[in-house]
C-alpha cells in the first residue's frame, strides 16, 4: 500500500464543463483534499504536475483523454476518469502504461452514484432469495432510450444471480397481455420504463416472495449526487495501483 | 326522500359464499344494521321477506341474479347488487321493474372497494393540472390478464379528463425504445403491468409536471376491503329509489 | 364575465428576485402571455401602466407589496401575489381598494404548487371514508421547523373533514410509546417529520381502513414547481374580479 | 461437513399453534423435506425420533423449549427454533448441551423473515456512505409497542455502522418542533412509527446524501411470509453442527 499523504492534492481536467464545476466545487469544500489545478481545452497538462498534483480527476471527452491519460502515467500521477468511450482496446492500452509505473493508478468509472451502485450490489445479493423480481425505472421525458442503461445492467446482474443459485422461472400466469403491459424483458427479467415530468432518474427493484415484498429505490435529483462517489475514488486510487474498474470494489469492504 | 330507519334490517343472498360470508360478518358488526336473513342456493326468497328485510345484499352468480331481483323489486325491497354480467339490456330490464314499484332502490357496483374509487375520481381531478401521467399497477402472479381492469377503467377517465380540458399530447422523446419498455397504451395513457409473488392488488397513478409529482396510489390486502364499501351501498340504497351504478354517485358529495 | 384577451399582457414586480426571475421565464415562455415589464426594488411602478400590464405578479416583500396592490388596483391591473405576511387586516385593505375598483381582481396566495393543493383537496375529499389517517413529511435537513406548514394544514383540513362526518376516532392500541415513536398530533391528526440530505419537499398522507390503504403523494423539487400555479392564476385573476385567497377556487370546477 | 440426505425428514413441535400449522404445510409442500412427525402439547418427543426426524422445528413457548432442545440434542437431532424467550443464560446451557453432542446442531432465530433481515443487512452496508438515515415502520393498529422491535434492532445496526466508520453526526437544523414531529431516537438515529388500519407490517430505511436518496423498503403482509426462511434454517442446520443465532449467517454467503 501506497502512503497515503494527509491532505490529498487534487488537479481537474475539464475543469469549466458541467461535471468539472462540480467536482472542483467538491474538492474545495472536502477538509482532507486540496484543489491545486484546474485545467481545460487549450490549457497545458504540465500546470497540474508544477502545482503538485497527486491525483487528476478528468472529466473531458473521448477524443483526448488517452492523451491526458497517458501523460499523467508517464508522470506518476494517478486519474480518476469519468469521461466515457472506454472500450477494451482502450483499457488495453492503459493497463500497458500502467504495467510501465508500478506506482500509478488509474480508475475509470461508467457511473459515480454511489446509491445506484449500492442499489446493484444489494439487487445481486436479494436475487436468490425471492420467486419474483421487477424493475421500473423513472425518468424525465428528454430521455431518448427506453429502458435505461442502469436498469439493464441491473436486469444483467440480477439475472446472473438467479442463474447461478439455479432459481426456477418467476411465476407468471398472464395469458391475456395487451401488448407492452408487462414491460420488456432483459435476460428474463421485466423492466418497465415510465417518462414523466417532474422527473429526475430514479429506479426501484421489486422482490417478492410468499407474503412479503423488498423494494430497493434510488432516486437522483441532480449531478450533486455523484460527486461523494468522485471523492471516494480520489480517496482510494492512491493506495490501488494499476487500473481499476468502476466504484465496486471500493465498496465491497 | 324515504324515510330511513335507525337499524336498517338485511339480508344476504349468496350467504355462504366468499364475499356472502364476509358481507354477513360486516352486516353484523355495524351498530346500525341489523342481519335478519341469510340465503344461499336452494333456500327461499320469501324468508327473506318473512324476516322483514328491507335491504338485500346480492352476491350470487350471473344465472339466478335477475330472479332475486325481479322479486325483491316485486316485494319492495331495495338490493345492493355485487354480481357480475349486467349487460345493458339486463339494466333496462330492471329499470323497466323499478319503474312500477317506485319506492324501492337497486344499486349495481362492479367495484365496492371504496379506496379504488377515490383513486380513479381524484385522477379524473387531476388529469388536466399535469404535463405527463402513467399508471403503474401491481399484482399476484395468478392474474390472467394484463393490464387490469381497473388500470384500464382509470386510463380511459384520465384520457377523457384531458380531452375535456384540451390537454396536448404528453412529452416524451424516447427514440429507442426495446419492445414493451415503455407498457402499453390506453387512449394515449401508459399502463404498466408488474407481476410478483407476495403482492395482492395495488396501484399507482403518476402525475407530473416541471419541478413537481403527484402520486396516488391504492394497495388492496383482501377482499374485507370491500365492505365498508358494501355498507355504504346499503346504507344508501334505501334513500335512492330506481337504478344506481356503482359507488361513485355515492361518493360525490 | 370580465372579456378575456387572447394575449395576456403581464409585468412582474421583484423581478431580479428568485423567484420573480422564474415568473419571467414562465411568463415568456408560454404562448398566451406576454411579458411586457420587469421592474425590481427602486424602479418605478409606472412603467407597468405604460407597458400596458394587465396583470401584475409579485414577488417583492411585506415592506413595499402593499404599495404595490394600491398602486395597482388605483390603475385597474389585477394582480397575482405570492409575497407572504398577509394579516386579516391588510386583507381587509386590499378589499376596501378593489371595492372602489370594481373591474380589478387580486388573487394572493400563500402556495402556488398545484400538486400541493390538489393533494389536499383530495385528503379532504377522503377523510371520511377511512379508519386511519397519519402524514409523513420529508424534507432537506436545513429546515427550521418541523412539522412542515403544508403538513400542518393538511392535517386540519382532514380533522375537520372528519369531525364534520361524524367519525370516531382512530383505532390506536399503543401502551408503549419511546417518546415521540407516534410523531406529533396536530387536531388528533399524527405528523411524521422526516429530515435527510439529498430530499427536497416530500409529503405523503397515509389513508387506511379494513384491508386497504389509499396513499396522496407529493414531491416537489425544485420552485420551477410553483409556476404552472402562478400561470393559472394570472389567466384566471382577469375573470375573477375582487379578492381571491389561494388558488382552490380555481382548482374546483 | 455433514453428509446432507437428498430427503430431509422433518419433525414440528408446536404443530397446531398458528406458525406450527403453517410449518407443517410449508415442510409438506417442499419437494426435498419430508414431515413425519406433528407433535403438540401433552404428546411425547419420542414420537419424533421413532419416525427418524433429522430436523425438529420448534415453535412452542419458553416454558417447554429448554425440556424440548435438552432431549433432541441427547439424541443427536438437530433443531430450528422460533420460540422466543432465550436469555445469554439459556443460551450457555444449549451451548454445554451441543458440546457433549457434536454432531447436532442448534439454530435459533428471533425472525424468520428473509426480507427483514437483508433489509437490516443493506441498511448496515449503506449506512457508512449517506449522510443522513431515518426509519419508518407502519403497522396495523392494534400493536402496543412503538416503535417495533425490527426498527430498533434496525437502528442499532445503523449507527454501530456510522460509527465504526467514524461518520460525523446528521444533519438537522431543526429549531422549532413540536413534540415527537421528529420521531424518536435509537442510538441517534431517528424513527418514526405509523399506525393505521389495512396496514400489515412494512418498513422503509430512507438513506439520504447530496442529490440522491436510497430507499429500502419490507413489506410483510402475513406468517407465510416466514416459511421461506425456516425451510433455509432446516436445509441450513443439518450442516451447522453447534449453535447458531439468527439467519444472517446463512444469507451471508
Amino acid at each position: 500500500m501506497t502512503d497515503v499523504p494527509e491532505t490529498i492534492r487534487v488537479g481537474v481536467l475539464g475543469a469549466r464543463g458541467r461535471m468539472g464545476l462540480e467536482v472542483c466545487k467538491a474538492v474545495d469544500a472536502a477538509e482532507d483534499l486540496a484543489l491545486v489545478s484546474m485545467i481545460d481545452q487549450g490549457e497545458e497538462l504540465f500546470q497540474a504536475s508544477d502545482a503538485g498534483a497527486q491525483v487528476l480527476v478528468d472529466f473531458t471527452n473521448p477524443d483526448v483523454v488517452m492523451d491526458n491519460l497517458r501523460w499523467a502515467v508517464d508522470q506518476g500521477i494517478s486519474v480518476v476518469v469519468g469521461t466515457s468511450g472506454f472500450t477494451e482496446d482502450r483499457l488495453e492500452q492503459v493497463r500497458g502504461w500502467l504495467a510501465a509505473k508500478p506506482g500509478a493508478g488509474v480508475l475509470i468509472a461508467p457511473n459515480f452514484g454511489i446509491g445506484a451502485i449500492l442499489m446493484m450490489q444489494f439487487a445481486a445479493r436479494a436475487a436468490r432469495y425471492f420467486d419474483s423480481v421487477e424493475i421500473i425505472e423513472q425518468h424525465h421525458p428528454r430521455k431518448l432510450d427506453a429502458p435505461s442503461g442502469t436498469s439493464m445492467h441491473t436486469a444483467k446482474v440480477i439475472a446472473a444471480a438467479r442463474a447461478a443459485a439455479g432459481c426456477p422461472p418467476m411465476p407468471d400466469a398472464t395469458k391475456e397481455e395487451m401488448a407492452g403491459a408487462r414491460g420488456t424483458e432483459i435476460d428474463g427479467v421485466r423492466v418497465h420504463s415510465i417518462r414523466a415530468a417532474g422527473l429526475v432518474a430514479h429506479q426501484e427493484v421489486l422482490f417478492g416472495t410468499s407474503g412479503e415484498t423488498l423494494t430497493i429505490r434510488h432516486d437522483s435529483l441532480d449531478r450533486s449526487s455523484f460527486m461523494p462517489g468522485v471523492l471516494l475514488a480520489v480517496r482510494h486510487v492512491l493506495r490501488r495501483p494499476g487500473l481499476t474498474i468502476g466504484l465496486d470494489p471500493l465498496l465491497e469492504d
